[in-house]
Protein backbone atom coordinates (compact mmCIF):
# COMPACT_ATOMS: atom_id res chain seq x y z
CA UNK A 1 0.00 0.00 0.00
CA UNK A 2 3.11 2.41 0.57
CA UNK A 3 3.81 1.95 -3.00
CA UNK A 4 0.33 3.05 -4.40
CA UNK A 5 0.46 6.30 -1.94
CA UNK A 6 3.91 6.69 -4.06
CA UNK A 7 1.80 6.33 -6.95
CA UNK A 8 -0.80 8.56 -6.07
CA UNK A 9 1.64 11.50 -5.02
CA UNK A 10 2.94 11.16 -8.26
CA UNK A 11 -0.42 11.91 -9.59
CA UNK A 12 -0.82 14.95 -7.97
CA UNK A 13 2.12 16.20 -9.60
CA UNK A 14 0.57 16.54 -13.08
CA UNK A 15 -2.75 17.53 -11.88
CA UNK A 16 -4.44 14.67 -11.18
CA UNK A 17 -6.40 13.98 -8.07
CA UNK A 18 -4.18 11.81 -6.11
CA UNK A 19 -5.13 7.87 -6.28
CA UNK A 20 -2.53 5.06 -6.60
CA UNK A 21 -2.84 1.51 -7.48
CA UNK A 22 -0.15 -1.55 -7.12
CA UNK A 23 -0.88 -4.83 -8.62
CA UNK A 24 1.06 -7.66 -6.86
CA UNK A 25 1.69 -11.21 -8.01
CA UNK A 26 3.49 -13.56 -5.73
CA UNK A 27 4.60 -11.15 -3.57
CA UNK A 28 5.77 -9.24 -6.29
CA UNK A 29 4.84 -5.63 -7.85
CA UNK A 30 4.23 -6.28 -11.24
CA UNK A 31 2.54 -3.09 -11.97
CA UNK A 32 1.88 0.32 -10.39
CA UNK A 33 -0.95 2.88 -11.78
CA UNK A 34 -1.82 5.98 -11.14
CA UNK A 35 -4.89 8.30 -11.90
CA UNK A 36 -3.87 9.85 -15.52
CA UNK A 37 -7.86 11.65 -16.55
CA UNK A 38 -5.90 15.06 -16.68
CA UNK A 39 -2.35 14.25 -17.76
CA UNK A 40 -3.83 12.02 -20.59
CA UNK A 41 -7.03 13.32 -20.96
CA UNK A 42 -9.00 10.45 -21.08
CA UNK A 43 -11.56 9.74 -18.08
CA UNK A 44 -10.89 5.92 -18.03
CA UNK A 45 -7.57 6.17 -17.06
CA UNK A 46 -8.33 5.88 -13.12
CA UNK A 47 -4.97 4.64 -11.66
CA UNK A 48 -6.72 0.77 -11.21
CA UNK A 49 -7.19 0.71 -15.43
CA UNK A 50 -3.71 2.21 -15.71
CA UNK A 51 -2.46 -0.63 -13.11
CA UNK A 52 -4.79 -3.42 -15.72
CA UNK A 53 -3.61 -2.40 -18.45
CA UNK A 54 0.97 -2.68 -17.49
CA UNK A 55 -0.36 -5.42 -15.68
CA UNK A 56 -1.97 -7.60 -18.78
CA UNK A 57 1.02 -6.32 -21.12
CA UNK A 58 3.48 -7.22 -18.74
CA UNK A 59 2.12 -11.11 -18.52
CA UNK A 60 0.76 -10.73 -21.56
CA UNK A 61 -2.69 -12.19 -20.21
CA UNK A 62 -6.14 -11.02 -19.42
CA UNK A 63 -6.49 -12.63 -16.42
CA UNK A 64 -4.23 -11.74 -13.86
CA UNK A 65 -5.43 -14.90 -10.89
CA UNK A 66 -3.16 -15.24 -8.90
CA UNK A 67 -2.70 -10.77 -8.29
CA UNK A 68 -4.01 -8.92 -5.35
CA UNK A 69 -4.71 -5.06 -5.98
CA UNK A 70 -3.81 -2.22 -3.93
CA UNK A 71 -5.49 0.98 -3.96
CA UNK A 72 -5.57 4.26 -2.15
CA UNK A 73 -9.01 5.19 -2.58
CA UNK A 74 -12.43 2.44 -2.97
CA UNK A 75 -12.54 1.93 -6.37
CA UNK A 76 -15.82 3.44 -8.70
CA UNK A 77 -17.63 0.70 -10.09
CA UNK A 78 -15.92 0.71 -13.34
CA UNK A 79 -12.49 0.07 -11.79
CA UNK A 80 -14.41 -2.44 -9.83
CA UNK A 81 -16.26 -3.87 -12.79
CA UNK A 82 -13.49 -3.87 -14.33
CA UNK A 83 -11.14 -5.78 -11.56
CA UNK A 84 -13.44 -8.37 -11.66
CA UNK A 85 -13.23 -8.70 -15.34
CA UNK A 86 -9.56 -9.15 -15.24
CA UNK A 87 -10.08 -11.99 -12.30
CA UNK A 88 -7.99 -10.37 -9.70
CA UNK A 89 -8.44 -12.42 -6.51
CA UNK A 90 -8.30 -9.39 -3.77
CA UNK A 91 -8.86 -5.74 -3.47
CA UNK A 92 -7.19 -3.85 -0.64
CA UNK A 93 -8.22 -0.07 -0.46
CA UNK A 94 -7.03 2.48 2.01
CA UNK A 95 -10.05 4.70 2.59
CA UNK A 96 -13.71 4.56 1.64
CA UNK A 97 -14.90 7.02 -0.86
CA UNK A 98 -18.97 7.70 0.19
CA UNK A 99 -19.04 10.03 -3.52
CA UNK A 100 -17.63 7.88 -6.19
CA UNK A 101 -17.26 4.41 -4.60
CA UNK A 102 -18.90 1.54 -6.24
CA UNK A 103 -18.04 -1.11 -3.82
CA UNK A 104 -19.19 -0.16 -0.39
CA UNK A 105 -21.66 2.77 -1.64
CA UNK A 106 -23.63 3.79 -4.44
CA UNK A 107 -24.26 0.87 -6.98
CA UNK A 108 -22.75 -1.64 -4.99
CA UNK A 109 -21.20 -3.26 -7.89
CA UNK A 110 -20.74 -6.78 -6.39
CA UNK A 111 -23.66 -6.87 -4.90
CA UNK A 112 -26.11 -5.65 -7.54
CA UNK A 113 -24.65 -7.62 -10.40
CA UNK A 114 -25.09 -11.33 -9.81
CA UNK A 115 -22.66 -11.62 -12.91
CA UNK A 116 -19.77 -10.29 -12.03
CA UNK A 117 -17.05 -12.73 -10.77
CA UNK A 118 -16.14 -11.63 -7.10
CA UNK A 119 -12.89 -10.87 -5.59
CA UNK A 120 -11.78 -10.68 -1.94
CA UNK A 121 -12.75 -6.78 -1.00
CA UNK A 122 -10.39 -5.56 2.43
CA UNK A 123 -10.46 -1.90 3.80
CA UNK A 124 -7.36 -1.30 5.46
CA UNK A 125 -7.97 1.27 8.30
CA UNK A 126 -5.02 1.66 9.34
CA UNK A 127 -3.86 4.15 5.67
CA UNK A 128 -7.82 5.69 5.75
CA UNK A 129 -6.24 8.73 7.53
CA UNK A 130 -3.44 9.29 4.93
CA UNK A 131 -5.48 8.96 2.03
CA UNK A 132 -8.13 11.38 3.54
CA UNK A 133 -5.25 13.73 4.32
CA UNK A 134 -3.70 13.34 1.04
CA UNK A 135 -7.18 13.98 -0.70
CA UNK A 136 -7.72 16.68 1.27
CA UNK A 137 -4.29 18.65 0.90
CA UNK A 138 -4.46 17.96 -2.91
CA UNK A 139 -8.17 20.21 -3.21
CA UNK A 140 -7.28 22.70 -0.70
CA UNK A 141 -4.24 23.68 -3.12
CA UNK A 142 -6.56 23.61 -5.79
CA UNK A 143 -8.95 25.77 -4.56
CA UNK A 144 -6.27 28.47 -3.48
CA UNK A 145 -5.67 28.38 -7.69
CA UNK B 1 -26.07 1.96 -35.94
CA UNK B 2 -24.72 0.52 -39.26
CA UNK B 3 -20.88 1.51 -38.77
CA UNK B 4 -20.77 -0.07 -35.42
CA UNK B 5 -22.10 -3.54 -36.74
CA UNK B 6 -19.22 -2.82 -39.21
CA UNK B 7 -16.84 -2.86 -36.55
CA UNK B 8 -18.52 -5.52 -34.40
CA UNK B 9 -17.67 -7.41 -37.21
CA UNK B 10 -13.69 -6.76 -37.25
CA UNK B 11 -13.82 -7.87 -33.46
CA UNK B 12 -15.12 -11.14 -34.68
CA UNK B 13 -12.08 -11.76 -37.22
CA UNK B 14 -9.30 -11.63 -34.57
CA UNK B 15 -11.28 -13.84 -31.93
CA UNK B 16 -13.40 -11.69 -30.12
CA UNK B 17 -17.20 -11.35 -29.15
CA UNK B 18 -18.44 -9.09 -32.05
CA UNK B 19 -19.56 -6.16 -30.48
CA UNK B 20 -19.19 -2.63 -31.90
CA UNK B 21 -19.21 0.88 -30.75
CA UNK B 22 -19.02 4.48 -32.56
CA UNK B 23 -18.59 7.56 -31.47
CA UNK B 24 -20.35 10.72 -33.40
CA UNK B 25 -19.77 14.48 -32.95
CA UNK B 26 -21.78 17.02 -34.89
CA UNK B 27 -23.08 14.53 -37.14
CA UNK B 28 -19.96 13.26 -38.12
CA UNK B 29 -18.04 10.00 -37.01
CA UNK B 30 -14.99 10.69 -34.84
CA UNK B 31 -13.98 7.42 -33.10
CA UNK B 32 -14.72 3.47 -34.03
CA UNK B 33 -14.29 0.90 -31.65
CA UNK B 34 -14.23 -2.93 -31.32
CA UNK B 35 -13.84 -5.16 -29.00
CA UNK B 36 -10.14 -6.06 -28.44
CA UNK B 37 -9.78 -8.24 -25.07
CA UNK B 38 -8.81 -10.73 -26.97
CA UNK B 39 -7.00 -9.35 -29.27
CA UNK B 40 -5.13 -6.91 -26.98
CA UNK B 41 -5.14 -9.95 -23.89
CA UNK B 42 -6.55 -7.12 -21.62
CA UNK B 43 -10.70 -7.43 -20.16
CA UNK B 44 -11.19 -3.57 -20.26
CA UNK B 45 -10.33 -2.91 -23.91
CA UNK B 46 -14.46 -3.42 -25.01
CA UNK B 47 -15.71 -1.36 -27.73
CA UNK B 48 -16.98 1.50 -26.05
CA UNK B 49 -13.67 1.91 -23.75
CA UNK B 50 -11.82 1.61 -27.27
CA UNK B 51 -13.89 4.37 -29.06
CA UNK B 52 -13.94 6.86 -25.96
CA UNK B 53 -10.00 5.98 -25.72
CA UNK B 54 -9.54 6.87 -29.60
CA UNK B 55 -12.36 10.15 -29.46
CA UNK B 56 -10.57 11.83 -26.41
CA UNK B 57 -7.18 10.93 -28.35
CA UNK B 58 -8.67 12.85 -31.76
CA UNK B 59 -10.21 15.71 -29.77
CA UNK B 60 -7.65 16.02 -26.85
CA UNK B 61 -10.49 16.26 -24.60
CA UNK B 62 -11.84 14.39 -21.23
CA UNK B 63 -15.16 15.50 -22.08
CA UNK B 64 -17.06 14.29 -24.95
CA UNK B 65 -19.87 16.43 -24.36
CA UNK B 66 -21.73 16.90 -28.05
CA UNK B 67 -21.06 13.07 -28.80
CA UNK B 68 -23.88 10.19 -29.03
CA UNK B 69 -22.34 6.61 -28.76
CA UNK B 70 -23.61 3.71 -30.84
CA UNK B 71 -23.13 0.64 -29.07
CA UNK B 72 -24.33 -2.97 -30.94
CA UNK B 73 -25.16 -4.22 -27.27
CA UNK B 74 -26.15 -2.44 -23.60
CA UNK B 75 -23.21 -1.19 -22.19
CA UNK B 76 -21.81 -3.18 -19.10
CA UNK B 77 -21.38 -1.62 -15.82
CA UNK B 78 -17.86 -0.74 -16.62
CA UNK B 79 -18.80 0.64 -20.23
CA UNK B 80 -21.69 2.59 -18.85
CA UNK B 81 -19.62 4.30 -15.95
CA UNK B 82 -16.69 5.32 -18.52
CA UNK B 83 -19.73 6.92 -21.00
CA UNK B 84 -21.09 8.68 -18.19
CA UNK B 85 -17.15 10.07 -17.33
CA UNK B 86 -16.62 11.08 -21.03
CA UNK B 87 -19.65 13.12 -20.64
CA UNK B 88 -21.31 11.77 -23.79
CA UNK B 89 -24.62 12.79 -23.78
CA UNK B 90 -26.86 10.18 -25.63
CA UNK B 91 -26.51 5.99 -25.48
CA UNK B 92 -27.75 4.30 -28.30
CA UNK B 93 -27.69 0.47 -28.36
CA UNK B 94 -29.18 -2.00 -30.48
CA UNK B 95 -29.78 -5.28 -28.27
CA UNK B 96 -30.55 -5.72 -24.72
CA UNK B 97 -27.99 -7.99 -22.92
CA UNK B 98 -29.33 -10.11 -19.45
CA UNK B 99 -26.25 -11.20 -18.70
CA UNK B 100 -23.63 -8.69 -18.99
CA UNK B 101 -25.70 -5.06 -19.23
CA UNK B 102 -25.47 -2.79 -16.64
CA UNK B 103 -27.71 -0.14 -17.64
CA UNK B 104 -30.96 -1.86 -17.95
CA UNK B 105 -29.98 -4.93 -16.02
CA UNK B 106 -28.24 -6.58 -12.93
CA UNK B 107 -26.54 -3.34 -11.11
CA UNK B 108 -28.77 -0.34 -13.30
CA UNK B 109 -25.82 1.45 -12.72
CA UNK B 110 -27.74 4.77 -13.79
CA UNK B 111 -30.73 4.03 -11.48
CA UNK B 112 -28.28 2.84 -8.22
CA UNK B 113 -25.00 5.35 -8.85
CA UNK B 114 -26.51 8.83 -8.04
CA UNK B 115 -23.70 10.88 -8.35
CA UNK B 116 -22.71 9.66 -11.78
CA UNK B 117 -23.52 12.17 -14.95
CA UNK B 118 -26.68 10.82 -16.45
CA UNK B 119 -26.79 10.37 -20.45
CA UNK B 120 -29.76 9.49 -22.66
CA UNK B 121 -30.36 5.94 -23.09
CA UNK B 122 -32.02 4.18 -26.03
CA UNK B 123 -32.42 1.02 -26.86
CA UNK B 124 -33.01 0.48 -30.71
CA UNK B 125 -35.09 -2.24 -31.49
CA UNK B 126 -34.93 -1.78 -35.24
CA UNK B 127 -31.16 -3.29 -34.79
CA UNK B 128 -32.01 -5.78 -31.84
CA UNK B 129 -31.94 -9.08 -34.28
CA UNK B 130 -29.21 -7.79 -36.11
CA UNK B 131 -27.26 -8.58 -32.80
CA UNK B 132 -28.74 -10.97 -31.88
CA UNK B 133 -27.95 -13.22 -34.85
CA UNK B 134 -24.41 -11.89 -34.85
CA UNK B 135 -23.59 -13.23 -31.32
CA UNK B 136 -25.11 -16.42 -31.83
CA UNK B 137 -23.28 -17.12 -34.80
CA UNK B 138 -20.39 -16.21 -32.89
CA UNK B 139 -20.75 -18.57 -30.46
CA UNK B 140 -21.94 -21.15 -32.40
CA UNK B 141 -18.96 -20.83 -34.32
CA UNK B 142 -16.54 -20.96 -31.41
CA UNK B 143 -18.71 -24.28 -30.34
CA UNK B 144 -17.70 -26.06 -33.39
CA UNK B 145 -14.06 -25.32 -33.06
Amino acid sequence: MKQAFICANKAAKHDDVPIGAVIVCDGKIIARGRNKVQLNKNPTLHAEIDAINKACKKLAAKFLDNCEIYVTLEPCAMCATAISYARIKNIYFAAMDEKGGGIFHNSKIFETDKHLWKPFVQQLPKYEEQSAIMLKEFFKSKRKI
